[in-house]
């Protein structure tokens, strides 16, 4: 099972229903703005996980869209408001939308999407309780989703634990996979105890992506990515690598280097490698691929309980996907 | 029945279930931002609304009070990000959210007590296709409250018509009045006409209510409403008493003075009583009262269909008030 293949299809599968909720009315501005970022496309990463969990529980993969394209709307909400927060000017080549429709549109465009999603989710054709039960996943999703970018915000230019790094990455990340999958799960018509299996892959196969990400954005390509390397640096970011080098540097002098190179915007292209020569010498960026490496191993081994399916070879092979890819 | 003491008497019944969907948890910043408006209290008119319409229809309002928790909390999210938005830095006497706690943390809070709202929809005790009607009423409202407040920021500065002016208002004030007095009503049991009617009634009720507001902002007394009267002609907003003013004024040069005055941040008191001069000379701010009365009575119409109730009385006596209070 190719991820990337069935990413592709999924894709097709989506792009249609995710166009056709956002109906053409005043104020087109802000119609426009809340179109962007769900009309862009992107990996559709979540969509595909709630399909692939209503398949792979024996349910209708169909009866799932109105959740997959309802979690691709909440995604692309947080993006347009974490974007303003962060200030970014640029997402994936695209103008964001504060700066290409100004503040409050951005605002208004993100709360509208929101709105929109539930909108949608109003539509599964379930039973009034598994409505209920999708809806507490989600909504709680949402909530946690607010509280993992209140933690990274207040974390900004701070080393925080490990403990508290991998806090603020299941609460800013895994939360939504989690809610596609067990979303999907629900959908399809799991049991409760499937349902929650499905709910601990997704939140490991989160933890393993972030994890990953954070490996990309020092170890990564940047002509691949398309993110600047070494940015988490300049930023000051307190990734995986790097709570785990402010234990393992053992060298105080190297300690005090690496310590100034982290969150100076005035790195050079040779500070960054240096940056990751430190990394590499305290063993940090081997710690970071073993840690994404042991929670894809969780996460693939909650899915035991799934019959044989090629949806549940998709969830095996994103979850492989996700520590094994340039961007 | 007086409006007002029921109204006391709802926040009584309301204030604690508003208090107890918040948990202690981390972060608290985060926590005490989005607690800090449900908490304040207020007038609580929408939560009165979704219990009145339940009982009114011969339901149980205690079944309702999820929805009314609900709405408070979506009318607070929206209130949050206006706030900001509008960059106002007090809201009945409080420091806004965004000076309080920092822009990001602004953001947050409103998009946290939104996903709050819907968590606390989910607890409804109904079948699942009266929770799909009701949360086709709140997400149709939150969709439109943006296009409102979009609008609303589009027009800044400008004259709009009659009619732009009366579709701005039905988004920004009116749609989240009828989703809580349909959404009540739903699970109160209503047929699909009752439900129908109520939904008008609020619909109407909204637009008497922001009308009366703009009278109140022009002719009201500053020291009960707590807002300097004059701000909406020092801003420029073109309320329904500027839309018909610009017709009326037959004099071109009184009608030069009228616009000189509109939008002046530096306009005086004496400014102020000069454009209230020349706004109940055209017949201004007759006609918004007159219109403001038209809503109310043709809100009140639309309870015809209901049998003599408490609740019902409650409905007729908060249009009443809608266009008879100080502040």
């Amino acid at each position: 099972m190719d991820a990337k293949q069935y990413l592709l299809k999924t894709s097709e599968e989506v792009d249609g229903p995710i166009k056709s909720y956002i109906k053409n009315e005043e104020p087109q501005k802000l119609i426009e703005a809340s179109r962007q970022y769900p009309y862009a496309g992107g990996k559709r990463m979540r969509p595909a996980i709630v399909l692939a969990a209503a398949g792979a529980v024996g349910g209708d993969r169909s009866k799932a869209m109105p959740l997959a394209v309802a979690i691709e709307y909440i995604h692309n909400f947080t993006l347009i408001h974490d974007d303003y927060m962060d200030g970014d000017d640029k997402r994936r080549g695209m103008t964001t939308i504060h700066v290409g429709y100004g503040m409050p549109t951005a605002i208004l465009a993100g709360d509208a999407l929101f709105a929109k999603a539930f909108q949608v989710i109003a539509e599964l054709d379930i039973s009034g309780d598994r409505l209920k039960d999708v809806l507490r996943y989600v909504t709680t999703a949402v909530w946690d989703l607010a509280r993992g970018q209140e933690m990274d915000t207040a974390n900004e230019g701070k080393i925080v634990s490990e403990d508290v790094y991998i806090e603020t990455i299941r609460l800013k990340t895994s939360v939504l996979f989690a809610a596609a999958a067990s979303g999907g799960a629900i959908i399809g018509g799991a049991d409760k105890k499937t349902v929650e299996a499905i709910n601990e892959y997704a939140m490991a196969l989160g933890l393993g992506f972030q994890i990953y990400d954070d490996y990309l954005g020092i170890a990564g390509d940047s002509s691949k990515t398309g993110k600047s390397v070494g940015n988490d640096i300049r930023k000051g970011k307190c990734t995986i690598l790097v709570t785990h080098a402010m234990e393992h540097i053992k060298d105080p002098q190297v300690l005090a280097e690496f310590k100034d190179l982290l969150g100076n915007q005035k790195d050079t292209k040779k500070d960054i490698d240096r940056a990751r020569e430190i990394l590499k010498e305290a063993g940090s960026i081997d710690y970071a691929l073993k840690c994404a490496r042991q929670k894809i191993d969780e996460a693939i081994s909650k899915l035991d309980c799934l019959e044989p399916s090629e949806d549940k070879d998709f969830m095996i092979a994103l979850a492989e996907y996700a520590i094994d890819r340039d961007v």
